[in-house]
Formats: structure tokens, sequence, C-alpha cells
């Protein structure tokens, strides 16, 4: 971190600075300039706060150097993590689809769209059994219910399966959830991120609406800085002025963390977009970016799902994607 | 909810959504115009997913015409909310000013705190006890701690105490704590709302930087569908691109909340603009249109504040902020 | 449009307005329903002010149905624009990349460059002369002389050239430039967009930083209400909180466009992001999710440009880059 | 401007850096750090790309400390600009209302309007003779015609009058016009800020819809450059996700301008919200902050406006506004 001083900045001031960081375990390395006078923090600055120091009498500008997530850092992890589920891997050069209806809604359903999914190359079930509606009058997912049916989709096809967590509490009923997704609306619910990380779960963790980029590897840092590792990455869309679609999903992220963390990108365009129609060019847009893996909704029929039901395509629609998914995927950008 | 159809529509196309619909105890009155057909939803559509009908095949647009929230809406509430706490009143007329350090840190902290905002007329002393922060190395509060202090700083001035809480399994910990904060981040923690919703406990909801003002009503009426009517509403700042302002505080929602619902309105310009030097202005502002309150930070030394200390004031300045306040109150805009 | 009206709407009231639409050549469709009266509207409503009416006393919501464009819009246009210059086509199906310097600054530069990114397969080369710089002390652009130099770069090269216009009294040193641009800044220009509607110029019109898909196509609509139909839309992103990029580059535009429009779409993933390590994965997706044509900056010498180097790739980086969207572009995605 | 070297760059990689600064007359001040290595950059660095040189291999991060705005900085202007047309003065304490309609539409509309506004104590008469709207096919003012009836209403009432300017050709029409007004989607058409800036008009210069405070104030800097220092800065909202409003109004404006500029701060509520209902709250909050003018579009029969006139007030509306506006002047918000 590099702080600014103001030119009238006297000398007792920069020493009561130097006091007040050293007992914050902050060294400093004071450069006088002809315009400015200089500190540069040395030490580990990680939960020094830049707004603090910014609004101090002397200081001008602050500057943080080094980003402040460490265990999400591309900088510390050589080789790219590859989240292996009984053989079927993701990131790292892996690339999967992750299928299924955005509600759990009967056994029927979900078998019939696990197997279809599987069928079109999906290498994950995805399911929810608790879902978050803006509306208390909403349906609200089957809840245990929900993830038995799932349990039973994954014994029917052997797909790995992936759920959404919104409570803690629920931890129990997702022993046997291979990936527990933690939604939008959850990504700085921090008690639930630390409470994932003293688990061995592989979380799915998915971008806030409003969030940065930087702000998303914060929350991966909160599971990881618990102990656990296994976490993925998932854009699905941020809040922007445009109302042609219901977000606007924003594929640069797919390079940006490419360079920042070494956790597997996965991109959902079904939630993003809100409308089946856009889903095919996305999918193939984001594939092609280089994501490591999509999130797709896939419903048997659309018209009837109990909710979210505009984004979904029908199995047959999932086919056809998949297929110009997996055509297009040896041609996608490469990162070192 | 109108439902314009295509005009390719087909009479058995259009009998199926009428069968649909009343599968959903949904009745419809259907006109046939010149361009179009329109068909008029009767009944309660508070639980009709909007888009999911928009993207049927013979659907060319849908529009709401009630709003999805009841329990929150001005409508069905002849009389604006005013929370009482032992004669302590905000709303329907009634103003305070929330006031109190970012965190609690100490005893002499809040305490000293307490009685400084107490002789400026603050009627209400907040203090963070679990405080939800970005990065997982921060400070993030006394925990049950922090909660005694400020129990004992509502014991030394009488002013009641708002706290956030972040996980309900903390709720035991607040049973004295008068009114009980949901953070910004937590806005669309629907678990959390749900468990509030079944006590009687004051709820202060804080708008999510990326949500809509619909969206926090529709978060009051999660809280409210419980039986818990004393919600609280609390605008902190929205994201958008600007950066000179942490967030930018959107004041034009006190005339637009007081247009929609019946609950008291507070802004909390200290945490959406992030830099001190703007609260007396913004404070002025947010009573001169309106608001029933307004949620200060000050901190006995902001330099040394544990978190947030940009924002905060000293309690000389907040003394000279809640004079300029009280002076101009008698004239700010009056809502039937 | 369809009005709903309010309950209390009484007849002589829903009379003063039936007469109002008359005055301006718009009929009604009243049907009385259960809840609400509904009246639609019946003729060319595209210059009615929605707002206007949804501001009356009488009125609870408005909503528009027809698309306010209509020479931009896709149902009056049975098969896409292509564009063609002396033989270089792009759109309905033909692909093209747009590629060069943001600036021109000398006669050996843009000559290496054209012949660079010529060899690389680009169909088009981009250079401004006019510069739109945000400080009115950085530099501008050669003008005229620029012009010039362009010119002798398609003379040496055979490639048809685009350059922005930021003014319309310089069109006639326009004459010989094959597209002329309209930047993001100057899309809501409407002046100049209706002078450019007055030419048989081919016009690029980039979408504004803040501005809906729907907005960019009433800017289109400007150009070819005044006759001339050879406009090509391009995307270079939109204003977000996101700071990792420059812009957010909104890539959803190509299957939105695709359904409203049959005008050519190309996507700017240089100025969206502003970096040149992400254009390469940007330009793949681009490409992937079926836009017609792409715009990149190459530059001899990045860290010597006088404006936007940091997002300027070399002709080496472009080759690559150009390469990996040849091969990608068979299977992207294609539109009806 | 400060520039954070990476830990791997080489003294002759960092000689090549000091001497292509030299050429831009940017002389170096390099300090070796724990570490990074810094340079600080010494000179005018206003026309330094900052993007450029973060781009450059060897550079971590780039910081700008000065602000790249000079004739419109605080810093070199002691006391604040009070712009005074024929003795009505606004800037520097002193306040001022600007109302009139959206559109001037007749004679006897205008006459009417300036006649009751003036009653009311507005200080300035507005109206559009060019109008910018979105589509093609609505209205676009009187032209020539509508400043000659601006002209005729100053006449009668003595009240200076704003117009709005969206081409310099038409400059010669604006020679008695008072205030000549750069509207929301011209802020960055530097072409015609370049040319206000060679005359002495007084010029309103309004906030464009996605444009930063900081592009703002460059803005005002093209037309300043050039030799006009009158420059009058106008919010009008900028645009959000939210769409209870039209746009939202950025308040936090007034003390970020009071703080960065010695300029008067105008706000608008008309245009930002788009909605009558809200302008009386709006006006209010903006006068307690400390602006130094409004600007409230007011009309005799605005359902019957030719333009917007669903964000207008009628006459007595307005002058209920202004009483409430002046009652609360006294009271606002002080810089000093």
């Amino acid at each position: 971190m590099i702080v600014v001083l103001k030119n009238e900045a006297k000398p007792e001031q920069i020493e009561n600075l130097k006091t007040w960081l050293q007992s914050m375990n902050i060294g400093t390395h004071i450069s006088v300039g002809v315009n400015h006078t200089i500190v540069g923090l040395v030490g580990d600055t990680s939960n020094v706060d830049m707004d603090l120091i910014g609004s101090l009498d002397i200081v001008e500008k602050v500057q943080r150097i080094q980003e402040p997530f460490k265990n999400a850092n591309r900088k510390f992890h050589q080789s790219r993590l590859v989240v292996d589920i009984n053989g079927t891997k993701i990131g790292g050069g892996e690339f999967q689809i992750i299928a299924g209806p955005c509600s759990v809604e009967s056994r029927e359903q979900i078998c019939y769209v696990a197997e279809s999914v599987k069928k079109s190359g999906a290498g994950f079930l995805r399911g929810g059994a608790f879902k978050p509606r803006t509306s208390p009058y909403a349906f609200q997912g089957l809840h245990g219910e929900g993830i038995e049916l799932l349990l039973e989709a994954k014994k029917l096809t052997g797909l790995p399966i992936v759920s959404e967590i919104m409570n803690i509490s629920h931890l129990p009923l997702f022993e046997k959830v291979d990936v527990v997704q933690v939604g939008a609306r959850n990504m700085q619910n921090f008690d639930l991120l630390k409470e994932l990380g003293k688990t061995d779960k592989v979380v799915l963790l998915k971008r806030g609406l409003a969030n940065s980029i930087d702000e998303l590897l914060m929350s991966a840092e909160y599971i990881m800085a618990g102990g656990n590792e296994n976490v993925i990455l998932c854009e699905r869309g941020i809040r922007t002025f445009e109302t042609r679609t219901r977000n606007t999903l924003d594929l640069s992220i797919i390079p940006v963390l490419k360079k920042l963390t070494h956790l597997p990108v996965v991109i959902d365009p079904s939630h993003a977009l809100g409308y089946s129609y856009m889903v095919k060019s996305m999918a193939l847009a984001a594939t092609a970016a280089g994501a490591d893996g999509l999130m797709i909704e896939v419903h048997n029929n659309p018209s009837k799902a109990l909710c979210d039901g505009a984004q979904s395509l029908t199995p047959e629609a999932f086919d056809d994607v998949a297929k110009a998914v997996f055509q297009i995927r040896p041609f996608a950008c490469k990162f070192e």
C-alpha cells in the first residue's frame, strides 16, 4: 500500500502515522519527493482500512498495490484448481456443463430431465430444493424432499448434483450433495461463507448482482480462509440499466478471473438473461471466451415450470445447445 | 395483470392459457381488439410469474397492474406506521436521529459516544457488534460482548439501541436490543427475514446496493407476512459508476416510498457516501425531503476507528449537524 | 399501446381522453373488465408520449406494444442488411474484422499497420483523425491530414476505411471515407444523425455508455428516417460499477439485436475493456455469439501510441487473434 | 502522478521509462523501496495517459494525484463564481430558481408561464426551442420561432432566459439568449464545447446520464480552456437500475462539486425524476443540501404539453414549491 501525503504534512504528524501503523505491525518506508512525500507500507496490509487512512488530514491519496485476497490469488498457486468429483473434473482445462431445472418439482420431472441432459453430455445435474424468491408468496422449493429427489436422480444417472443452500442450519441435508451452491443474494452472507469454509464441500459461489469481481474473490477468500479450498466461481449477470435482458452478463469476468485466480470459472447464461432465446448465443460466447463450464436451465415443460420457466430450455433445445458448445470448445481461448 | 397476445394466437391456444391460469385460481377476462387480443387476469396474481407468461409463444407482452406487496402497501393502511419504543417514536410525523459508532469497541467508547449524541438530541444509539466486512481478515466485531456494552450504554443514557444481526442463531443475544438491523448485504437473505417475521422485534431493513425500491418492499413483505408489522426502511446508497462517493445516495426513495407504503423511511448518509465531509449536506437534504429519520455514524476518534472511520463524525461535528437538522426539520416536505 | 385506467375513471374523463387521442389521429378500442378499463390505441403511436399519458389522473399504467422504431425494425425487413463496399461485405452472414490504430499518427504508422492487418485477414482499416478526448489538453487527432494519410493507406492496401466524425461541418473531408463512424459520445447528437441521414454514407453507429439497446435503435432510426439505410450498429461497452474493466462489454446485445433488427452488429472489445490482455478472449466470444464483425485496435508500438495505447494489440498479437477468430467463426451461433 | 513498478523491473527498463517521460517534458523522482520502486512524475501531467502507462510491462499500478482539470479547479480560485446577468445573480451565496416549460409552444403559453413563475419568485425563464428527443418522430421544437417567443416573454417580464443549443451553427439565433444550455446528451460533444469556449455566453452545462463528476468538470474545462469562464454546472440524474424514477438524482454531487470547483451548481429535479409528484420533495432536498439554484419545469396545462408533460408542475403547484424552497433556503448547508 502506498500513502501519498499532502504537502502541508508536518514531521510530527508523519511520525504519528508511523507509530500508529507500527501498532498494527505495518512497517513504513518514507520517501520525500519534490511535490509529495510518499509512505510505502511494508508487511501484511490485507486488513488495513484504505478508506480510514485516506480520511486522515495529512493524506492526499491511498493506493493498494497487493490484492487483499491470498488463498484465492493466482500468484500463490502455480497450477489451476481442478475440482474432481468421482472422476468428473472441472477447471484447469477440464470443461463441464451443469444442467437441470431451476426447481426440483417431482420425481418424474427430475429423473426425466437428468436422463435427458446426461444423454446430451451434461456432466452435472442441477436442481433447486431451497429457492430464494423475491416474493414471500412465490414457490419456495420442496426443501428436504427436493434433495431426496435429486439424490434419486443421481443414483439413476450417476451425475453428481449441485443444489443451493440458503441457511447453514440446512447443512446436514446436503451431506450427499456433491456441490453446494451459494446464490447471488447470499454472496456476502459472511456467516454462511465462514461455516462452509469449515466443511470439505465443493462450493459453487455465484457473483452478486452488484458485486465487483474483487468482492467475489473476497467472498471466496472467506470460504478458503477456513480451510476449504474447493471453490468454483460463477457469473450470472450484474444489474445495469438495460431492460431487454434481465441482467447484463459480464463475460469479461473470464479473462479477468483467469488472471487473478486459479479457481474454475462457470457462466450461467440462463439466469443472467432471463429469456431462453438468448441462451445458445451466450453459451457459445462463454465457451469461446474460455470458461471452465456452463450452468444451463433445462425443464421438461418450461411453460409449466414452478419458477423461472421463461429462461429454461426444453431437453431438445438443450441438446442443440450442448452439441454446438462441444463443437466450439476445442477452439476456445486458452490461458497460461 | 394484463397479458397482450400476438396476432397469430389461435383460439385453442388461448383456451389452453385460460385453463392453465384457472389451475392457479386465476380467472380471465378476454377482449378482442383491432390489433391485439388482451387477457385481463382476475384474482390474486401476486404469485404469478410474469416472466414465465411473457415467454409463452402466443404472448406479446405482460404487465403487472397491482403491486405484488400487500402488507407493506399504503393502499391497505390508512394511517402511517408510528414505531414507538417506550415513548421514543419514529414515523408518521415523528422524526429521530439514530447515532453512534460503526462498531462497538470498548465500554469507554460506547458510553462516551452515547452520552455525547444524546446531548446533541439523538433519539437512538446505534453500534455494531456483528460486522459484515468484505475481507475475512478485517475486524468482525465484539459479538456478544459488544451487545453487552451497548446495553450498558442504554442503561446509562436511556437511549433505545439499534444493532445489526447477521445470523438468525444469534437472535437470543438480541433479546434486549430495541431495533434489530438487517444490513444491505442481507436484504435478500430470505431465511433471516422469515425468522424475524415470527418475532415481535422492530426491524430496520436496509436497501441492498443493487436492489430496486420494489424489491426492498418485497423484503419488508417477507417480514410482515410472518406477522411482524414493525418494519423501518432504510436507504444507504446504491451502486453506480460514480467513484467520488462510495455509493450513490438515492434520496428520491423518500417520495416514492411515501407514496407506496405506510412504513417509516430512514436515510443513512454516512454509509452511502463514505466521507464525513458530505454528511451534513446530505443529512439536511434527507430531512428536507421528508425522511422520518437519519442514521449517522459518530465516533470519538474517527482516525482510530476499527472500521469505517472515514465516514464517521466526531461528537462535535455531529452536534453541529444535529443542530442544523433540527432547525430545518419544521420546513421539511410533508406527505398526506 | 395499451392504457389501463383506474377504477375511479369517470365516463366523461374517458371521453376526454378519446377526444384528445383522436386529435393526434389515434383511434381507441375500449374494453371494460372486471377490475380495470383498458384502452387500446389504434394507429401510429410511435410519437405518443407514454410518460405523459401515464401522468394523467385517470391512468393506472401504460404499456407500449409496438416498438417505436420502424425503418430499423426486423419485422419490416425480410432479409438482413448486407453492406457491400466494392465487394467487401458485412452483415447477413458476411463477417469482417475492422482493425487499425486508435489515432492516425503518421504515414509510416498507418501504412505499416494497414499492411499488417490486411495480411492477417482484416477487411477494413480503421483510424481516428478526429478524436473525442475527455481532456481538452489531450491529443485531438491530425484532422484533415489524418484523413489524407488514411486514404493513402487505402490506396496502398485496397482496404476500405472507417473513421469517426465529430462535427457535421467536417463532412466534406469524409467524401472518400467508406464508413463514417459516430462515436459513443455522439450517439444522441441528433443533429449530426439527421445530417448523416441525408447522405448516402455507410454509418457505423456506436452505442453510448449509458444507452439502452432501444435507444441505439432509435438513433439508427434518426439516420434511416432521412433515407440512408446503410447503418451498422456497434457495441463498445456500457458503464457499470465494475472497475477491473474500463466498461462492461454487453455481448447479449447480439441475440437481442438479431431479434429486433436487420442491421449488422459489430463488437469492439478494445474500447470496451481497455486492456489488451482481454481482447482475444472477448473477440472469440463475440464471434461465437454470432456478431457480424469485430473492431479491434492495432498499433505498431502500443507503448508509444498517442492515445488509448493500453488497449491496442501489436500486429503480431492481432495476427494471433485473427487466426483464432477465423478458426472459430464456422461454429458461431446462427440466426434466422 | 505516482507510478509503482513491478519488482522485476530492470534498471535499463526504468531508464527507458524516464527517457520517454522526459520526451513529454515530465521529470521523474525515483525512490527504491523494500518491495517496490516508485516513480513520482514531476511537471504538468494533465495530458499523460494513465492507462497507457499502466499497460507497460514493468508497471504495477498508476495513480493520479492532481486533478486533471485546472480552470474549473477550486484550488486555483479563491472566491466562488457569481454569474451576474443584469443584476440577477447565481452562485457564491446567491440562489435562483430557473422555471418554465420543457418546450416553447406558443406566445400565449410562454408569456403566461413566464408571468406566473415570475410572480412565484423565479429568477430565470427556461424554455426549449431545440429539443433533443429519443425518437425522430417526436416534436423537435419550434426552433428560431421558439427563441423569438422566449425573447418576447423576456421583454414582458424582464426575466433572463435559458435555452438549449444542439448545434453550433445555431449560435447566431442565441445572440440575445442570456444562458445557453448544453444538454446531458451533448455533455461530451467536444466540438460544441470548444466553440462555446470562444464566446462570452454564460453556459449551463448538464451532466450526462452516465458521466462521472470528474468528466463533468473536464467538459467544463473544455469551455473554460477557450477563455469562457462563465459556466454553471447542472445535475439532472444519472442512469441506474431503478425504474420507479426516470433517472437517479445524485444530490451528493453538491458537496462534491463544492469541494472541487468554484462554479455554481444547479439541480434539475424535473428531468431527473420524470414524475411531478416527486418534484417538491427533491427541490427542498437540493436546496437544503446547498445548491445554488434549481431548474424546474412548469407548464400551464401539463396534460397537453407537447413533450415531457409528465414531469411538469402547474403554475399553482410551482408556486407552492417555490414558497417552500424560499422558506427553507436560509437553513441550507453552507460551504466555505
